[in-house]
């Protein structure tokens, strides 16, 4: 084995990283991925068509997200900067997927415009606050490590590395902040308007605190890009 | 660095682990963490105190953590199979830390006995259904990733690795199955006794639906525990 390690280096060691946490372990990762295919496939995944409902990434995390991929080693997949939305269960699927939306914010919200959307002839009405979400893919564990610290300290504490197909290293930002109301079944809704008026009051709380996990989020990302530049 | 690798690994090459992810790439960790001090180190943690509420392992997932703590290279270090919970909110502190609880149950709920707890006098209410929530302590990235796919087959999709101090290890099993309503400020009740009857169905739902997947969880942990013998 230590022929087939010390072979293996000799080979690879242009590619070679090597990593002391905390001086407890130490470990030596030999990528067969060099730096330019990550670049490579970071183009392909900038250029790419955008999935999401919307299209394109929000106005609030713009900044966040132009300053992490202003980095060789990090893309970020997809993001969403919180939002309020009022929904149908689909159950006849059984979940979320396919469900239809009747209404959607990324910013505080209007009591009036939240009712003018609630019809409970459309389905099983469901009132959701959903604060940022951010996928990251990383070019090492150590570069997620990195930007996972920024997320904890910023407050988004559901936050989690992934180790996927292919050597990919996801990092996933998330909160534990949340909202989920379902207000109406069989056409009919179970909640008054002053309660309407209540759950959007909590859900605009809501969304304050986001902007400034959010805020936060991006000053550490900052910070932590500058010192380890 | 090269010479400092070699010379590390002629010394420690007794503790060296080395993985192939996909055939993309190749890390090798020298640990200076023995098997032996893992095992020294998880049975502190078997041994420590309960700090939880209940004091004790739910016994819906006893069997769970028992296949988990069975192995060597793996200690869970908190866990909740699921729950539904009736608190206050404690806005002077802002957060959940030192609310009360007026109702909780790992199991299915009676609509009576939840009724009953019900009291807006207590403070601002919020009715939540948390689904499992399982933390693993792994003796390597490695390790952690077994787990984590099979977490991930089972549904639990927000789950995710942490990189601690001192090479910690740890795997948070989480699911995105919620629910959380507030239902009372300042002393008033805003929702009627018909909406929480249908709150208490929504959320016995969300207590079968966790039931399985945990059921899931437990059939691939023991299936990849099997093939990694």
């Amino acid at each position: 084995m230590l022929f087939y390690i010390v072979h293996f280096m000799t080979h690879h060691i242009q590619l070679a990283y090597y990593y002391l946490f905390d001086s407890t372990t130490i470990c030596v990762t030999i990528m067969k991925m060099t730096p330019e295919e990550f670049r490579h496939q970071k183009c392909q995944t900038l250029q790419g068509v955008d999935l999401s409902r919307k299209g394109c990434i929000d106005d609030a995390i713009k900044l966040l997200v132009e300053v992490i991929n202003n980095r060789d080693e990090f893309v970020t997949t997809s993001s969403c900067s919180g939002r309020v939305i009022l929904f149908c269960e689909n159950i006849a699927e059984g979940h979320k997927k396919g469900c239809k939306w009747l209404f959607t914010s990324h910013d505080s919200v209007d009591i009036q415009e939240l009712i003018n959307s609630v019809d409970p002839a459309e389905g099983n009405l469901v009132f959701k606050y959903e604060p940022l979400i951010l996928h990251i893919r990383c070019f090492t564990l150590d570069h997620a490590k990195l930007l996972h610290t920024c997320a904890l300290e910023a407050g988004f504490r559901n936050s989690g590395i992934t180790l996927g197909k292919h050597g990919k290293v996801m990092l996933a930002v998330r909160s534990c902040m949340g909202l989920e109301v379902p207000i109406s079944e069989n056409g009919e809704l179970l909640v008054s308007h002053k309660y309407l008026e209540f759950l959007v009051r909590k859900a605009n709380e809501k969304v304050e605190e986001n902007q400034s996990r959010t805020e936060r989020l991006l000053t550490c990302v900052k910070n932590a890009f500058e010192v380890n530049t």
